[in-house]
């Protein structure tokens, strides 16, 4: 017998609102016991001061621990990214297994998640930290029954970042000693170790991390969390032990405005039936955005990397997201911010998870 | 003998930079005399506290005062629009006129300007104004030589706002006494002159503006200053009585993800060549963002209005610039923000000046 | 027998952070049934999307759930208040009530609340809301045996706001149409009704809210909230029937910058000890602050009310907040944004909670 | 015969209003040829996309050009400060030399300015920078006619920053390759340089700029600007060479709320009058503000470097204008962010310029 993945893209209307998620529950389409992950698309800053990711966090929990059990709930993955700006919509995206009906057959949606130990802080932002990340995605594909490294369409991992705390218990032998740079060395050790998993790159040396931007994964997203001290994992792809309509293509932004990356991503999920078809296909859509640290898009300037006002990854979610949603034509996307060793300087991975056309079905 | 268009987009290092002007002035390339309008996307928030407007205009004008004598210098349009969210590209457009070398034609891209007298703040936001900028619309259509009214393509106007000083001086009988609700109300007065001018509505009402969201012009592109009392008036279109390789294009997105909208507009600068093909054609594009009123996009939440740290203009002109330089290709687009009728609520018109292609010039 | 006041300032490291109450919980220091008011200072913005006000509750009513009846939970009146610009520090300020051990005697610091009935949404930022607040401050000083209006120190309200859902169930007659223009008149409104029930002011109609800025209350202290419909008021003064050391002072700063308004209410806390004896008695100081509609302060300019990038009301709340901590000596203070009826244009009222010394006591 | 200060303390309605200057040059009260540096409060952020700097200076050099010879122009010190957080009022400080009438006395303000040969980029925010500054510093102090350390009470200095093109022209051998980080250090190495002339520290080393917290000068104000490569120093003081009645004190905040050090500053001012004498005597006061890296203000938690929609610099300015505008009486305040090795950890100097009392005169 196969496995079979349930998901679903919701509204939110406020960090605190898991009312959609409550009622699939009430009405038996989501068994609580069935979710495997849920992602979360809050409207917050998506910096350090976001307070909407921890709220939403609380709130999930509030929802499920009448259904699971306290082990079961603090095990399960809630990556809440912060920050919908232009016209992106704040959305949860839940991920469930559920059993399938037929024999192994055409690869289907599959995911699983692992979780590293707790790190030391001394291996945040470092090759330590890839290391340990490398063997969670290896571990994830496992349970997943995913079985080569072409087969990972995205991996979401949720990190830690250094607080002066963790720095002082380091006794400052650490990448750095910016809780806010902290987050992007944790971000690009976590890619690098995506990267490693799938054999996107070979070797790697502490100096590396936030230096070589040459080294990146395709298929990896990383965000850095206080509230946590390991790494966790959701690895993403395509299984033959897994059956139903879901499928999960990729491709890569080389920049902030590579619309064909998408167009290609699309024509995937529903090959020659043109934009329109292929955006009723789409059940989720999840990418990276990140101003080029060049300060420049195709040689002309942008000034993200100059706005005190407005947080650089602020600018490019919004802009990232407009250009997304012209082409997928709707506004609940799952795109998160900082984009280190994930994709090329300034472009960034896009995974399209979609229901396959009937007679593609296993 | 015909006039012929020259349009140059420049980039621009910062509100001060007008070393891009000044070199094709040193060349020949642009004789100072022949500049029609100057348009700059300037990195502001353009908002009421945006003053790269003013630096930028400051600078333009010690560029050009020793070239041009007090009155011309005065009387040239210079339209600064603030914001380069997400990766936008400040830059500057200028539009000269030239003479043409063959009788009239092919209609080619014409442009003019007109300016009303000072407006009275009883006048501002109100029907009176609107009726004024009908008359320049009209009076500056004559001077382009754009006979009718399906031939303009982009009217872009700058209007007063109400102050403190001018309520007062208006004894309070004035359309708002906020003065950041007055640039709407005047942004919104202006374009409905323009759809008066143009036969796109046909009547109006001072209760209209601001409250009737479906009385609206498909062509203009309204921005207010604190710097004037009258409304300056730049009509773009085509007419036969000018030569040369420049059109203009223009449609109307129905929202904030309306990519099709572009697309089309793309495709009349050069039909039948793909998107690649058009991308090569264009020499200039401007549009108009705004958040929809209605809080959703397509039936999806978003956030623009809510946000009390970033103002929905900034959201929206980030958001739509990515839409657009996904399909355009490049980022340096003069997106505008403030739409209030000018396109439906949350969309706006979009106008590409372009190249026609070899055989179909004058 | 009389009843008495104890009033805890706690530190918060976030709105989660319910630690320092807990830990009075679990030492018996506070019994949570004796538990009459919550006030939170977090470090949101203050504006319409600060979630840490939702998240500070939501965690408040996680720790006492275990402790109070789900009625007694419902009706405990928790007042958040966002925005903690400058050196303000997040911040608790647990209002509980204890059985005295005397017979009544020196008037004690003294509080009770009392809730009005929802309102209808015609009824926001109207005349009818300050009548129903009115009689609820009286409701709240009867229960709180506070007899006169001049013992009233401080009431601390917090009210509903229009949505446009409220807004369509009043079939348009509503106050305002704008979100954040109903969070200024319901304050005023709610301010205009304390005036009313202590007699600061004697009539009132619809035009006056937001309008007549010379009627204002020196005592009232409001904030609106999406989360209720009707108005939660807390009343803080002085009555012979409580007993302790506690005490309250409040004063009216007539501008931003009144130092000397702060300076007489900590004179009156600690008589003839100058500043630093006054420091050492502040148990909890609280204030209202905001932008001066003039735009100006003691005639200089002021840049707030044109600040596109950060809201008037974050700024004077840092600005308010600098001026009074100085004085007082902490940072720990619970200063509040928009101020409207709520003392002069551009000023406000202030409270000192305070411990009277040793000899002053009941 | 001795020299004579004269100081303008001058309203601004924005960064391009000259117009107060402007006046006392038309009535003959100020001579454009015995200005020696202005200062300018600006309204902009105050961080790397402050243009309002830029704006005031280009404005300045229009309204001057016509008086003063290019050569005089180019050299006179322009010193812009952008940032007038809370109610902080946008203003102008002029100073003037005059010929004196009497013969050396009693000490009066003295001040005179220096400038650096430019610097290398690798020496920016290194001990290269300060030995520069040092040099100039003693330079100024002679033109000024100040003898000893003891006499100098507030350095006002601009100083340059890294840029991407700088970094690369110093092949990488640079302090940071950061554009904001090199603001603090340039700012630090400036101090540094100060405290070295002063004698207020004895040695230094490379790695002391930016780490060393301990080491300070307690009258150093620095603001790092990407237009220039050279260090431009303004030392004010206290010369018996200079006559008049106008005089200067300093103090230093130990933190963000140090009301007492602008108290004894007021003393010093007016000595005996009381805060109501301090005021009346008050020409302008300068002040450095800062968050504490500590992330506390006397124990208690601030959140100025966890905000990421307000950067700490706007935080810090706008609190500690408070706590000065409260005592001083107004909000013309020269509040300077971004106090590096200048006054210790979270606070800084502060430097009033009075008139004395008749009788003290010289």
């Amino acid at each position: 017998m196969t496995r079979r993945a349930a998901v679903f893209r919701l509204p939110m209307a406020g960090p605190d609102d898991v009312s959609a998620i409550a009622a699939l529950i009430v009405t038996g389409a989501l068994a609580p016991g069935a979710i495997r992950a849920i992602l979360g698309k809050t409207e917050g800053n998506g910096c350090v001061n976001d307070f909407t990711r921890g709220y939403a966090v609380q709130s999930l929990r509030a929802l499920l621990a009448p259904h699971l059990d306290a082990a079961a709930l603090a095990a399960l993955p809630m990556v809440m990214s912060g920050g919908t700006e232009g016209g992106l919509a704040p959305h949860w995206i839940v991920l469930a297994e559920e059993e399938g009906n037929g024999p192994p057959g055409v690869p289907a949606l599959a995911f699983a998640s692992a979780v590293t130990r707790p790190l030391h802080p001394a291996e945040i932002g470092r090759r330590a930290q890839a290391d340990l990340v490398r063997a969670a995605v290896l571990d994830a594909m496992d349970r997943a029954g995913i079985t080569a490294a072409e087969n990972v369409h995205y991996v979401q991992i949720k990190c830690p970042l250094l607080t002066a705390d963790r720095v002082a218990a380091a006794g400052g032998d650490v990448a750095t000693t910016s809780t806010l740079k902290s987050m992007g060395l944790s971000r690009g050790a976590s890619a690098l170790g995506v990267a490693l998993a799938l054999g996107e790159i070979e070797g790697l040396v502490d100096g590396d991390v936030g230096q070589d931007l040459s080294l990146w994964s395709a298929v990896a997203s990383c965000s850095a969390g206080i509230e946590l001290l390991a790494c966790e994992v959701v690895v993403m792809g395509l299984s033959p032990l897994w059956s139903g309509p879901l499928r999960i293509a990729h491709d890569v932004m080389q920049d902030a405005i590579d619309a064909p990356a998408i167009a290609r991503a699309l024509e995937r999920a529903a090959p020659g039936t043109g934009l329109q078809g292929a955006r009723g296909a789409v059940i989720a859509a999840l990418a990276k955005a990140e101003a080029s640290a060049s300060g420049r898009i195709r040689g002309a300037r942008h000034t993200m990397l100059d706005d005190s006002d407005i947080s650089s990854s602020r600018h490019a979610r919004g802009f990232v997201g407009g250009m997304m949603a012209g082409l997928i034509g709707h506004t609940e996307l799952f795109v998160s911010g900082g984009a280190e060793h994930q994709g090329p300087d300034g472009g960034g991975p896009v995974a399209i998870i979609y229901a396959a056309a009937k007679g593609s079905e296993a």
